[in-house]
């Protein structure tokens, strides 16, 4: 309940047009409908201007199209992230104008263009070529958020000349996205370099001790940069989300 | 060698003062002296302006002193982290002018005035009393990182209204970090409650299942909540310092 | 052995009828025929008014169908959990009265209604969508059972309000079945918001640092509200029959 | 605000005693004021009648004394878990009327006979000698909070017979508190030989691959007895409680 | 080399048909060839009566033919664990006579009749019907090795009077394998119930956090029944080969 | 309740002397008093001729002496593990004649000399020197138990020699216990060298990787030697007694 | 940048056909340009004459033709790992020369013969038949970089004679590389066999507690031998590339 | 038994000075002796020059002495690691003449100069001052091996300038020790810049997620530079052995 109808209700009390037990009734459900910051998902969505994401693991096609339906039936951007090919297809059969990011996994569905928003480029940075997935759901994900950004791949540590000779980018960015598997050490090496926020993520890319993404994450937890933050494993969505909460 | 120096070196060589092959042996470590960022430690901190940190745990008080000391002589704030009351006793027996934040275990020693930067306020949010000490790290952290912060504490979810209460602060801070223990349930109900970035401080707090810190730590990793990020278990530093980077 | 028969024995006994090394030997396995809460299964089924449950996973349809008729056969009702679609197809072929739940992955053979017991409501309350097919599952088992259930679905601790606005049903229900994946808040924030009984459903929802269902599950045993217990990842059927044991 | 509080503000707003402005500034905060369960805790202790209870790991004497003088000065019943035998004799010393339980690591302080509550027994079982700390933290608990309780003790697994011996209490307790460490097996076997609700509660007890009771609490989450719940590692208290939620 | 050959060498050495520098190259590997244990494999097999055992799992059908011809070739018994129902078949048609034993996924290849061995009768025991393909290998193990064996099945704890029914099978056995998914606390109970040797087998029924086996596993090996041993996971094979050590 | 005291009940019954009602009440509890195996554990002591075994850990002096009066006053051998230095020697205050062995942290003791049982003799077999005080563990218990034993120390794997010029001890062993800690590689190249009954007892001897004992524990659980039963970390007294029951 | 292009720089600097601001553009990169080392990776690759290498797994066909192609018109040598046989098909399709390597999953592509390098020979030893395709890839690697090398295969530790009949070759080798699964003994006995270096791979040959490899890899880690190195499991590439490191 | 031995005694049978039955006496154990590398190991450390290493941790002070002494009088040197230094003042006072490096918690008593080995020089890299123990362990074992050694220390990859400064050390070193704790990232770096052995060790530097050093095992097991080699945690004395055996 915003401000002016509560005002409403307490005019109408006033003038003896809503009675005392009317509006103790009205009132009962006002701390929820009042708290402004809830309600259904998609009025958060319009009001912020974040899309609205469905998150396609486990769910079928049937599902995703009625979600999908349902939030551009609002007018809001459309963002489905882990999706496979055989239902990114169907879902471009239904929407025809939807964008898909095959490498990333994702589809947006966006009736308008997408705002820019932020003050800044964020770079994305990934150590290998199988990080890619990863990095180019943080891309996309950036992307239907209307930040600005950057790719630097293939700069993993073993090789480290190759990240130096980027060091401008690395000064510059408004947020730096770091993603890597295997033994996870390129966030550590980029925290030395810059003094921007540094997000690791993790990929679960390797094999043996790398244990599904489980040591380069313990690996970006115990990073010897100080002030590294970190997402969990192969999640490119979250490090891209949270950059635009650090670059609003 | 910054461009003035190079310039300087390479006049030097045009003017037939230099010959080439002495030119060549001086630039030969060109690369590391021209990066700037390099060299040793205290450089980078005067010129950044930040503190330079001693993580005390498992350094004996001589190792302590004689580090604080090199650090003060040139001019410097030194700021000690996991020192315990024995050894920080000591310190300040050498630097009567350090102040020691018993709870947080941190010894700031500051010979001139910590100039405040950034553009916000910075909450420091705790689930229980006994995860006050991380949250006190924390804080000490901000502070000498000319930080501004406000504290807010024993709002854990099991009380939910506690939190429901300060939601103003909450949605106007700068960055958020959030400190719990046990089933590390508060960045996730943080996170939905704003749109600012939500750093998450996992507590050794708890026995059995906490598995010293690693349930709230995967808990936070895995939070419903998006964009929230996380750090090592009890690393207040840590999240302080990465809340520095986000409010530059 | 019933007390009916033992006094025939001993009767016998004295009357000479029966020698006392005959006697022993009849008497060689009274102490488990006379334990009466033993023998075979769907002797207690019948008793105590439980359905009989096969869990169906691992099982061949084969198996299934064999032992649902010598239930079946019994007349006692027969409560199939983790059972998929193909399979089901065919026992509904076999028990055309059977119904079967496919989100909940159970079929229910009641030859006869299920008697309604216990006293109160037990509320059934999921934090997401994915959370569905354990939450069902619970349902499903309630529903053999004769017991009262509401569905609370989609409440997750990230909308915190969505939860709130229903505190009516947390307050009044006999017990709580909470279903959560990923970190495992929910039971905490339920926990703070009831005196009744709480019982915590981790699920398998989730991935990384989620390790398939541990880290809702440690989250949950450490909870930071008294008196929640725990049943095993993606265990809906537990839970409800530990919610039927609580509300005799 | 209670009801009645909210009446006499409308009346107000009605009777123009108070205006629009004025009204809306007063129902600002009254989500949270009305929701009843909220503000401080010891509202909620003295409004349930359940205790204030100080987890005394990790407290000094002159926190754990400070709290518990806080509780008692409202009047309310202090119990104190996890106090080591130095901290207790300070306590009793400033409470001469307070009771330790000295190997259940309790103390309660209770100005007024604490009432019974509950319409059944609770039965706190252990497997061996070992896991008594933890039953009679248990028991102490249930004590505190009004429960009747029985005690059966050593009846490990391996001795199968001395827990048959008491089978009579096993099917009449209103709750079974089932403790045990090692391989955890105990709840198992009493969830088999009764239809009311078990408690399994691991514990530290035994080593190597008991894993410091992860091993007793994995047992007890796979028990093969249906509708056991589990509680953490050595949480006689968190057990007592769900005992006392369960027989309200 | 075996004794008869060494008098041969040195005789020949004394009676000068075969000079130092000779007998030195043909003892330099005599150390190895008068082991006698050692060799190839299906000489052990020959001289023990112990058939020739060929791991299935992760082999092509071409490979396991060919270690069985060989096999059989040199007169000894076959014996294919871990073999799945195609390859089986394909196994079958090349040597009509053998037997697959399709639960235990185990084939027999005997040319002769296996002789009886051992003085006793092994109890074979398994705890639900899920571990009957482990507690099968077990028994098509002891078959092959000549062991008497009897079956005691779907005799699990929560149910305990069927285990007890049986105590006398428990008391006269010469060994017990004793096989428990889940919570894997069969073997303690059986370890009370008798003094003969208890080796438990711990199966990867169950899930989440049965932890695939390591939960009955760890279990298992901290029973609270004195001198219980324990294989691995699934490994009914390496039990009934123990077994047959332990009865020899 | 034993066979003569049934008869002489079913006689009483027989010739009118007790009525059935009577018999009734006092075949009640027959199930338990029959089974025989049961009561009290000094009862099976004194029966089995196995001594009662006290684990002294976690035990305070006063609670290992009142268990031993209790033993020896039974008349039986009273064998206690896991008991440090000072406990040892006040229980030898009490106890004059009991021996302690120190290294294994064993105190017996026997007022009757303990009769020499099993056929064969368990040899105990250790890798290296840390491992004796579990190796000497296993050797005092086995000499509580009646059972010869010889030692084989130092043996471990880098030094195959060692071993291999033992192979007689080997080969002719009742039971092989073999003790090691690190990676744990001993029992699977005995296993190799013999066909007795092997026991592996993994230690938690070594650092880092061997991860207090649970490497070794695999290991042995993973030997390639066919036929391997392994105990808990430790668990020198647990071998013994398995050895004990193979050795009958 | 090599040295005679930074001598060509400057001497233009000193004939004025350059000026200052032109030279420290250029020199700008220089750090990194003039590592050497560092720039693409076949230059490398070529300078070093160790082939390219392609890792194929979760590569599609497409990308290791097209690395391939860019590899070979290179001139150097390519090696391809971790491949299929439906993609190595395809490879050898489009370079009919290439040869393929079926058991240890590699392509190799070589326009000219590799150059013999390093001054001994290496031992690829495999404790099992399971264990060769990590031994085999060991063995292709080797060849790839032009490594003498020869094999040792099925000398597991529980028939320890097969391995000391061959104690020539692990006395004389120059590196040996050791594979082992299950309880990975085999590098600790050979480590006690020869004063070379020693490398052990863990395989994720067996099942249940060999948890997937961890329990060799955390074996060979704790070896009782001295000086034992250890790489990931089944990591044969890795082995053979550090063998080469060591025998150059 | 040597090849002069082994002559004598065939030359003794071929005279009739030994008869054959003795003969086969005596070359009954000849396997064992005959393989030269094995007896008591001080004979291997006198013959390959290797000293005697005691790990002292978990001995006795008495313990230790007594092997020293033992081993100085052989004549070899005695090398003591994992010494604490009250201990090490005890050997100091027994031994005056050895040398104790108290960072490093070894001692060496070397009672003739230690012969230089090996052709090159290895060099001991550590990322930060907390993993200098180890660093210098690895020292101290180099030093007692006769290794040639060089330093470099505090040089982690969050300042990676520092570490390429010295490039011409990681070039030129015959083999590189990287001892790293936290992330262990250094490995993959130096990996990058050395075509020589680079062995990594992991120390227990760090807190929370670096899992006591199992994060930075892991890290380097799984490093993106090829041919990195790992030991055990904080095994600086096993890395020191391994490069002794690749520089031999």
């Amino acid at each position: 309940m915003d401000p002016a109808k509560l005002r409403t209700l307490l005019d109408s009390v006033r003038q003896g047009q809503l009675d005392v037990d009317a509006a103790i009734g009205q009132l009962r459900d006002l701390p929820y409908s009042d708290l402004g910051y809830a309600m259904v998902d998609h009025h958060r969505a319009l009001r912020q201007g974040v899309p609205e994401v469905i998150f396609g693991e486990g769910k079928t096609t049937e599902q995703i199209l009625g979600i999908a339906r349902a939030i551009v039936d609002h007018g809001a951007t459309c963002f489905i992230t882990r999706i496979d090919d055989d239902k990114a297809k169907r879902v471009l059969e239904v929407f025809p104008d939807a964008r898909h990011a095959q490498l990333a996994r994702c589809v947006t569905i966006a009736r308008s263009p997408i705002a820019k928003k932020g003050t800044g480029t964020v770079a994305v940075i990934a150590a290998g070529t199988s990080d890619l997935p990863v990095a180019e759901e943080a891309c996309e994900t950036l992307a239907a958020l209307g930040r600005e950004h950057v790719r630097l791949y293939d700069v993993g540590v073993s090789g480290i000349h190759r990240l130096l000779m980027k060091r401008e980018v690395l000064a510059t960015a408004s947020v730096l996205i770091v993603v890597a598997g295997m033994e996870g050490a390129l966030p550590s090496v980029v925290g030395g370099l810059t003094d921007r926020p540094v997000i690791g993520v993790p990929t679960s890319v390797g094999y043996g001790a790398a244990l599904g993404g489980l040591t380069p994450l313990a690996a970006m937890l115990t990073s010897c940069a100080s002030g590294v933050t970190v997402v969990n494993i192969d999640n490119g969505f979250g490090a891209a989300f949270a950059a635009a909460r650090m670059d609003r």
